[in-house]
């Protein structure tokens, strides 16, 4: 089977893809229907056994580099650039079914799929599962493919420690996947990932397919306001330094930063915290986080300018002192355009209604982009729910992603005559 | 000495009382400079035990009720209704030298000048100092004040119990201060309180003396805010339900709200929380309390009325539940025109300073004035700071309230001839 109207034709095998899903989803079972597979633990050990196993049951080798990526290919392969797709298996504490193993278990399924029906690709397909998305156990998220790419020295990602004290490099050995291949030295010739939205946009406007065109970048501040606690009772109005009042003020701006960008910047305050939270003192400092937002890198500087500068008319205006705190920077990623454009092209091709996205969370292909062609697909997830062992997708969700991502990848590989 | 100029040159001994307040301040002393003498402890024990012997030297007997309350007049006065004069002797855990124990210390030198000058007057005069006035171990504050205008039940106050589970009365009867006298019975011909102002509107004007025309109304209201807790990053402004977007309209609200009815009305929100309190999670609720002020009672319905009105509007425009309960109600109190009307008089006598002031706080005076003619007098204190060991006032400050409260006791007592 080669000719072009027969690839059309082709699917993955969904009801495969979703026992799959459920049978991973036993590994670490979370306590309330969700998964529990932290980084490194005996569950995530489990998960990979699991994984391999299936891996060579499709024909391919599995390779481990020394921060545990998994990377599965047909044996005598891995000489040349690999068109991989994956994303990862870990969750969170209280993680959900289908964050990272989807894109996982998709990749294996659209392998599946290419080997029994005998197709053959120019450049290999293999599947990729990234070590240690999440950051819950090990903090930053993303830490393996952010030292493939050379974002972090490997050394310093070893030398992470979970909440119980415990190293990244000793959890890697102890559970028996630390392996010899130094990480980032293997070539990747494109990358793709399968992704639950972890979004409620693509449910809301009743679409299957998300093409994620680029990531937002994001922006943490921390701000401190510093004013003076006094009794609420016997501070007139006119001799306050009510830091309280200033974070309201910061709250809304940051808010109005946002919406006057539209349509893809974001702002939030989710976190504050005044001193004393007392109902009866007015507040003397008040922390809260900013996170701001945008796809577009001068737009994203644009935000935090404007933010600051609000602050500095909020503090002569109430007397408060403001010191500002950068806690993350992550910049825009605009994804590869062929490969934008090949998961776009198998979407259309395939019926599936689909829109472009932009990646509002972090994701191990935003590092990837930065050293191979590489987009990503993203399908819905009932009510935009992540992070939560509620999640939920539908099985003809997961197909359609998996469907679309077999198709660019047959694309990228090229078809063997 | 009876002839009316001889009065008017009458003052205090400064010495006197500054040396009572040094000495008191040594009973219950804090860490840093302050006290520690909260209500029903072994210092507020030591405390009342110097307190009646001070007031015993003076040649008054000291009266106990079944609620603590220490009542001190010339012996056989007590059939007849006195002139009180008094305030708290208990402090908050990291308390001050003076919140309290001046209005009491004072009222003690009051009682002294006169008899040392030996003053008679038509009705007696007297000095009382009510329990557990801080409420910072027995919630509510101005517990046994409360009981004597029968704001609360005697039981229901016996009962209330402190954060180790101890009962009040149980403590009362432990430190001997348990009195036979039912609460409430003792008759009052009117009562003067002098108390440190503990905000910050004398010192600014440079004022010596604070005349309290009225007691702020208060409303405390406790808001919550549910909106859909949802990730930062991947949902869209006009995706959202944010409740810490609600939350700071809210508080900006409640501070225009004030402004709108100055002089004399304040608004604020001390204290909030938000929930998951995440950085890249969108507040799914948030809880805060605003501290409504007015001495007007129809000005403090139509602030409650209004930030009502706000959060439905701000509700509606962001797609949140609100739900408001009451946590505290304590309506104006205008003072004895009368029992004012000596204070200012006073005030202008002896040549200080003076304004009318708003006492922002809840103080004893405050319900004494239901039953009873009352006013009170407030000295500055540095920086408006108390509830605080930095508390600080000068001599010549606490002289001059204490002058002020000599001569309005005088004015009210009338001269026997």
């Amino acid at each position: 089977m080669n000719e072009q109207a027969a690839i059309a034709d082709l699917r993955v095998n969904g009801q495969r893809l979703w026992d799959c899903l459920e049978k991973m989803a036993q590994v670490g079972p979370g306590v309330a229907g969700g998964c529990n597979r932290q980084a490194l633990s005996d569950a995530d050990a489990r998960g990979r056994q699991l994984l391999a196993e299936w891996l060579v049951e499709a024909g391919l080798q599995v390779a481990v580099d020394d921060m545990g990526n998994m990377f599965a290919q047909a044996a005598g392969s891995a000489a040349q650039p690999v068109v991989y797709a994956g994303s990862h298996n870990d969750t969170q504490p209280t993680g959900g079914k289908y964050d990272g193993v989807l894109g996982v278990l998709a990749a294996l399924e659209a392998v599946r799929t290419i080997n029994e029906h005998n197709i053959k690709t120019v450049r290999p397909v293999g599947v990729v599962n990234w070590s240690n998305e999440e950051g819950c156990r090990f903090a930053p998220p993303m830490l393996a493919s952010g030292v493939f790419v050379g974002v972090h020295a490997r050394q310093w990602a070893h030398d992470r420690k979970d909440g119980a004290g415990c190293r990244f490099a000793d959890e890697l050995a102890r559970i028996g996947w630390a392996g010899d291949e130094p990480c980032g030295q293997r070539r990747i010739a494109a990358y793709y990932e399968l992704h639950i939205e972890q979004g409620p946009v693509l449910e809301n406007e009743n679409m299957q397919i998300g093409v994620v065109t680029h990531g937002q970048g994001v922006r943490w501040l921390q701000i401190t306001l510093a004013g003076r606690a006094a009794h609420t009772g016997t501070t007139p109005m006119d001799m306050r330094a009510d830091a309280g009042l200033g974070m309201a003020r910061l709250i809304d701006a940051a808010n109005q930063i946002a919406l006057a960008r539209q349509p893809d910047a974001v702002a939030t305050v989710g976190q504050c915290r005044l001193h004393p939270n007392s109902r009866n003192v007015i507040a003397g400092e008040a922390v809260f986080t900013v996170d701001l937002r945008s796809p577009d890198r001068q737009l994203l500087a644009q935000m935090e300018d404007e933010l600051r500068s609000r602050g500095d008319d909020v503090c002569r205006q109430l007397g408060l002192q403001m010191q500002v705190e950068s806690l993350v920077e992550f910049d825009p990623v605009q994804f590869n355009q062929e490969c934008v454009t090949q998961v776009r092209e198998a979407a259309a091709m395939l019926g599936y209604a689909h829109r472009d996205l932009i990646a509002g969370g972090g994701h191990d292909a935003c590092y990837i982009s930065r050293v191979a062609p590489a987009a990503m697909i993203m399908c819905p997830c009932v009510g935009g729910i992540s992070h939560n062992e509620a999640e939920a997708i539908t099985p003809q969700w997961a197909s359609a992603g998996a469907n679309v991502l077999l198709h660019a990848l047959l694309q990228t590989a090229g078809l063997a005559s």
